[in-house]
């Protein structure tokens, strides 16, 4: 039976003195259960080509067993020993401004034949070496995986035939999809296919950042293929995918279709890092959270996290506990720090792990045996929770790639914009999933009726659908939408959202294209606000708005300015059985979070707990029992008070008994979990 | 006989759909008489090497023909096709950062020898097939050109000939006018010569500057001897010149010397871009309008601005009319539109044109359609204007490209010094000319004599010059300008003058070189002010000054500091039968325009409109029938009214008479033209 | 017997016009006695390969030997001319980003063998010509050396045979040391030695920038060796070192060990530039002069500083006189002005001279003639002084190059804590010296025990030590300031220091490593603060602070913090038989300043005038003829009084007596010199 894991990276290979017996006892003291070991230590591997050397794996193997810790092998692919460029300069990626130096990890050209080549070797040997041990449970394919702006001769070759397959050779149907007349761009023989790296094409960026998001798919894949030869049944196989970075993990990755890479795997996995001390509010976690859940609508491995992390981020006495409990009530299975102990030289020695350099007891490593001896009581319970969201995002890869570009058409974040409605929801204690828009390979993405049909079937599950900033949809996805809320779902989108098809090229009707009867509005010019107000008094409003002028539905704010009062800003309508709201520009966030949550009441969406805001956030769960749980987090450092929902509840920390209108006090940093009797 | 030309630039190439029956009709209903078409579109043309398809061309020039609409035909060879790149890469230009990745516009060496011999084809080609067609009333040739950088191995070979020649082979008489002792960096064999891309010397830069905009001006003159083979007589040569940017047109043009370049066309055209909404002052519009109407003398045609162009340049109502008959005030007798519609892939998607992305009949439309109708009312009149000014700017692409070099000298920008100066008149309703400091190759710059009497002939034309940063002046120019003065005229001058010969050498004699005399000062310390006040307690002044000693001259105004207070910083002075003002510091703008404005009026020379400042601003003219106009604007959202100067008018929108001392009302970004009887 | 030199960089070469014979006038008159010529000249000195020509240089030292003027003759050697870079391309160094473009001083390979043997070619014939002639009193070899980046495969194939030394060719050692396990950095086999440019490794870099350092010492060494070979007895042997740039010269050179490379020498020598006007302090004279005067124990040689320098640092009245004593009190016997006049081409035109372009006799001119006849004056009494300090700063490259890397560790900055507790001791008007930390290779530096006993042997003269940031100690050091605390003296050290090895690796054990004993406490943490206050109501304190636990010592201030309060920021300690004080965070500078002047005090180290502090600065020397001397500065534009300290003394420059407790008037920007009875 699965229980809650606990852990942390674990690199006997860093050590500066011999460690092993130690930690192994300093892990079980903190009751932590697994460690991730091998991944980047492929000069330990493999020291030089074709010799081998897994005396430090089977050390800490042995070690971990006898210790009763379980092991995660990770293949060691993300770092390149210096044999291996030596032998093939061209294993490291040529970008746009050449090739790279060696150093770095994550530098290499993944689709390098002599890369591919080593690679196989090296994870062949390490996979069929450690598969059989029993204290493996299981296997992360390389790490945070990217494509790494590899763009030498050989990929855009790759590109070309790709291009080739896409427009079935015709490549006069390329120079219509992608608009490349514009400034000579056209190519009207694939022989004079020029270097993409410099393109000004948004159409033919966006193709290339899809085809080698689909080298990073691809790749991941490939792995598991090898992976799986060697594995046993009971073995998983899963990945750390990570999130965009903003100095901590912030909204979708743009390199990675999380989804379409997930597919490969048997457990969705990924690394969060965020803020904490006072900037502690638990937001990245439950995003991060929510979206690998979703990838596979189950629980995920937390395979990274900051012990201590940044100098500025050594957590305050209970903060190390509330994170970890913040995972479990996302969904979490494992919490797994990265990573044991400080490393004494190199890139990262100021990230911090659970031990400091000088290896002792500090306040982290004794925070975490409580965290441990927690987890290890209560994991009956906490191991295998169901959420169960009625509102979810769909979010876009193109669309995020294509407002990167178009940074001149107002300056539009997509993550930006994602985030901020998602802290809306976040804050006023909604939870929710997230839907990938961009079709997959497997979902014939040239079949418009197929895709149309798929996104669907998975949008009919939710109330109430949210589509920031979905700049790019193509006309599966408008007409999967429009059908979403003609039959009943309330749809929530807005400013440059729709205004262009899959291939970047602005649509050329009237906007929101093909949505117009939906929301109930049209629009062909936008503008810049400088500290402009709106009509209720609130504002100032900067930055991108759109000219809304209402056809049929209803103007509930429009903008307080001489010229541009006579446009609306946000607007509702009744659409079919459905409902419609659209948001015109970003709102000040108080406006925002009203419009939104609006929708969600009139969409029959409830909050987890009524009346209640951030800092106090609550996450409900289902339990492997069945049981309804509810987790109460208080992201402050001031104790509050919180009245208990109806009905009579465990509080599971303290196994007392509460019941419904009963006072709930968390200290500061603290929570509390309910479980419904 | 001529008639005002209204239009924009029609791309039939980036169509997505077919449109161009459509787009006819619309232009028609905007009284819009003229497109330009071609530029930029080679790829379209000639879509493999030497096949060549007029198909897009000639069914646009057909459908503009029947539809009485004018077509201007550019040569496209401002950005390559992607054959040309694959069969010679030195096509791309070499620069400072090595060699230019395919994709942007701009961006070859248009000097390599493949890129001359498949223009010319294709230059041939296009203006054969089309010269005779009577839709086409002229020849735009290339676009905005500059030397995009252009620094390869062939190109810097030319530079050392181009050097030989100049120094008569003498390479000690380079390394003497150059200064190239400095630091090792002598050449004393022209076998040595060394790369100049990373030169540390400004008179090698400079020269090098110059020697790159002498390739643009022969570059140009290359296509308009192409172009004259074919073309009729009643056809133009024109060339759209672009400015500075500073996100919108600032300045004179650092890459291209107007002057010289111009004289191989038949008429001057330039794009200028301007901000808008509660930032449309005019100014811009006024500044490109005088420089241009310089070049010849003549009307010019403008041949790109923007309809809505950035997001937040996007109109409010009444700006476009406003903004095209500022243009017509200032002197041009075309205004197009860069572009009719808005383009749905690739660089410029959000710089929007007349239409939006919709094609629909927008706001800016309608309103354009009110100027179409204006203009060809209003056509004889306003068609042909003559500009008449008393004062002139002397502006140098030299004392330019050394300032920009030269920034540790204090910081000084020529084109913010220009602009401050000009900004400065343009508030106060006076109109200017523009003259050339810098003599042509056909000017003989090697014969002073000629240099000299040359610029001459051209200054003694006005009652006032100013001369603001001319950091690099030649002793001929030096000696024009003193036989100005001397002769009459009225001088002003300022910081940063005359500090250096035509070689970047600063002089070493006292400064202000040459012209102590003239202006009755001399100096030789300058520094920096840190919230310096002013002897008249104004102030803070920040960044350099110069301490300027009185000699015979009349200090009026001095710095209060207990260092500096002893120098003056701005001195008048009579000499001989004319006057001269020197400013020795950057001026707030109350103080700048209180010197200028008192230098004016005692050189004779009136404002438009006395009394009468920004935002209301007044142009004068002479009308094709020889009467004087006056266009009235008002460049803000307030109505204005302001009384009639004397005599008897026709008010020529409501073609209502108006007279002396009447009142005329402007509404917010509203203008009048009055005819006078 | 020697006399105190005064005089400016000369450049024959430059001159835009003959003016040698003027200029020996003007010198003389100016009281100059000494030029500096040569150095920068190469294309003059050697204008075709092989072709020598030292017409000038001869000129030069026949007018300045008949001025009675003395020379010092620079190898020309850091500005190479382009025949050298034709002949070999590789002459020009390869950085991290490519190979460097020609054009300016200082980018060269100062190991390529092309740019060596002409470099030696050219010192001989240039020493052989002129070492002879008797106006030539010494030599300076290059001109501020450093490595330039360069980095080339030649560089680095000298890199690995330097490392393989150090390792006695055992790889794994060098894996170990370094830490290369992490991220796959490990090299099995020194044929795999990957490219060191992005490395990320610390230790690795640290180590190519070690290596560096000694590119640099024995390039100095060895032209060196060339002069000895030709100069005459009574000649001198210097290099002018310059300090890390802040647009001024501020703290440690990272680019050359100064203790090592001037062991070549026979005196010392350095640049300072500095703020002047309302921004001198004298604070980076004394610095540079501390710093300089340490390197031997003696006087150095001020061979340049700016007359008038940048625009914004044209001096006010009686700067240029205050700026020149501050260098004679700081124990300079040589102040010379980069240079003698301003320069008419190239990168240093606004750099400006003693004469302003125009060759006059300026202010500056005027002002430097009164310091000559002064200097001329006063030479015996001022020119040997000896300089007997009581504290000393312990400075360390290893530790700034590891700081500037590990810039995450909390962004703390070397040379910024060095000099904010410089600055606290100067305006409190402690004089000190510095101690290098890091051993010279001729000190052994594999074998601890002779580097200990080395670095006590210079420890010991001192009462007291500060190392601030000392973040890289070996053993040795760690030993040597054990034994230097334990035996009386006083150690003032802080966040930061003892936290890596030699090799940048952090330590494992308890921090500050191998010193807790001595400073009475250990710490496992820190953080960032942002705006916390302390304990003593004083702050808000930001960025990086330690947690400090007192373990023996006294907690003298802590933090006021929820979090962090239970932590020391200060810790004070006796040690056997000394005492030690830690400062555990970047204090505000009041309180950095009374701990220190404690700690000062409780050492028995006085200020050189109590009770007077900055902007009024004293110090104090020993004149040749063994008196004491103090110098009074008023580093303000206000006039000042300070009381004479108790005994007789002779004002020098008024030659009037003066007794203790009368007043000492000292007018804006004065200063005054006593000589005690």
């Amino acid at each position: 039976m699965e229980k809650l894991l606990y852990g942390a990276a674990y690199y006997d290979e860093y050590m500066p003195e011999e460690r092993l017996a130690r930690d192994v006892e300093m892990l079980k003291k903190a009751h932590m259960n697994v460690v991730r070991i091998a991944e980047s230590t492929w000069s330990t591997l493999e020291p030089t080509e074709g010799v081998f050397d897994f005396g430090s794996v089977d050390r800490v193997l042995q070690a971990m067993h006898q210790g009763g810790i379980s092991v995660i092998i990770g293949t060691p692919t993300y770092a390149v020993p210096s044999w291996l460029v030596k032998k093939d300069p061209d294993v490291l990626a040529t970008t746009g401004t050449g090739r790279q130096l060696y150093g770095p990890r994550q530098i290499m050209d993944i689709t390098n034949e002599t890369y591919l080549y080593h690679s196989e070797r090296v994870i062949r040997e390490l996979i069929s070496h450690t598969a059989s041990h029993p204290a493996v449970i299981g296997f992360q394919v390389d790490n945070e995986t990217k494509y790494y702006d590899t763009a030498g001769p050989k990929v855009q070759e790759a590109f070309v035939r790709y291009l080739q397959k896409k427009f079935d050779g015709d490549i006069e149907r390329m120079n219509a999809a992608f608009g490349l007349n514009y400034w000579s761009n056209a190519v009207h023989d694939w022989a004079d296919f020029p270097d993409v790296r410099n393109t000004i094409n948004a159409s033919l960026f966006g193709e290339f950042e899809k085809f080698r998001r689909k080298i990073v798919t691809d790749f991941l894949a490939w792995q598991c293929t090898l992976v799986r030869e060697y594995m046993r049944g009971d073995q998983f196989i899963t990945h750390n995918f990570d999130f965009d970075w903003r100095g901590f993990s912030y909204g979708v990755q743009p390199a990675v279709d999380h989804f379409a890479a997930a597919q490969a795997l048997t457990v969705a996995g990924c690394d969060i890092y965020h803020p904490t001390q006072s900037h502690l509010t638990g937001m990245e976690i439950s995003f991060g959270g929510a979206l690998n859940y979703s990838l596979k609508g189950r629980n995920y491995l937390l395979l990274e996290t900051e012990a201590q992390g940044f100098p500025q981020w050594t957590p305050y006495d209970q903060q190390l506990r509330l994170q970890a409990f913040s995972h479990i009530g996302s969904g979490a299975k494992m919490v797994e720090y990265w990573h044991w102990h400080s490393i004494h030289n190199a890139a990262e020695t100021y990230w911090k792990g659970v031990l400091s350099h000088d290896f002792s007891e500090n306040v982290v490593y004794k925070e975490a045996c409580t965290i441990g001896a927690d987890f290890e009581r209560l994991s009956p319970k906490l191991c295998g929770l169901k959420k169960e969201n009625r509102a979810a995002f769909l979010v876009s890869n193109i669309s995020l790639t294509a407002l990167l570009r178009m940074r001149s058409g107002g300056n539009v974040g997509y993550n930006e914009t994602l985030m901020k409605w998602f802290r809306a929801l976040y804050e006023m204690n909604y939870e929710c999933d997230f839907v990938y828009a961009d079709p997959f390979e497997s979902e014939k993405p040239d079949d418009w009726g197929t895709v149309e049909a798929a996104l669907y079937e998975k949008l009919k599950k939710y109330d109430l659908i949210l589509a920031p900033a979905l700049y790019a949809a193509s006309d599966a996805t408008v007409a999967a939408l429009w059908r979403y809320t003609a039959e009943g779902g309330t749809l929530v989108s807005g400013y440059k959202s729709f205004f262009s098809d899959e291939n970047t090229k602005v649509r050329h009707d009237r906007q929101p294209h093909g949505m117009t009867e939906v929301f109930g509005l049209q629009y062909n010019q936008f503008s810049m606000a400088e500290n402009m107000m709106l009509s209720d008094g609130s504002g100032p409003l900067n930055g991108f708005f759109e000219c809304l002028i209402p056809d049929g539905g209803e103007p509930v704010l429009s903008y307080a300015h001489k010229n541009w009062g006579k446009y609306a800003a946000v607007v509702k309508n009744r659409f079919e059985k459905g409902r419609a709201l659209y948001l015109g520009c970003d709102l000040p966030e108080a406006l925002l979070k009203k419009f939104l949550s609006d929708a969600l009441t009139e969409a029959g969406v409830s909050p987890v707990l009524p009346g209640v805001s951030f800092p106090l956030i609550a996450k409900k769960a289902l339990s492997p029992q069945g049981k309804e749980l509810l987790f109460l987090y208080n992201y402050s450092e001031n104790p509050a008070e919180l009245p208990c929902p109806e009905g009579s509840f465990t509080e599971l920390l303290s196994e007392k008994p509460v019941y419904g209108k009963e006072t709930i006090a968390l200290p500061a940093w603290g929570f509390s979990i309910l479980e419904r009797q």
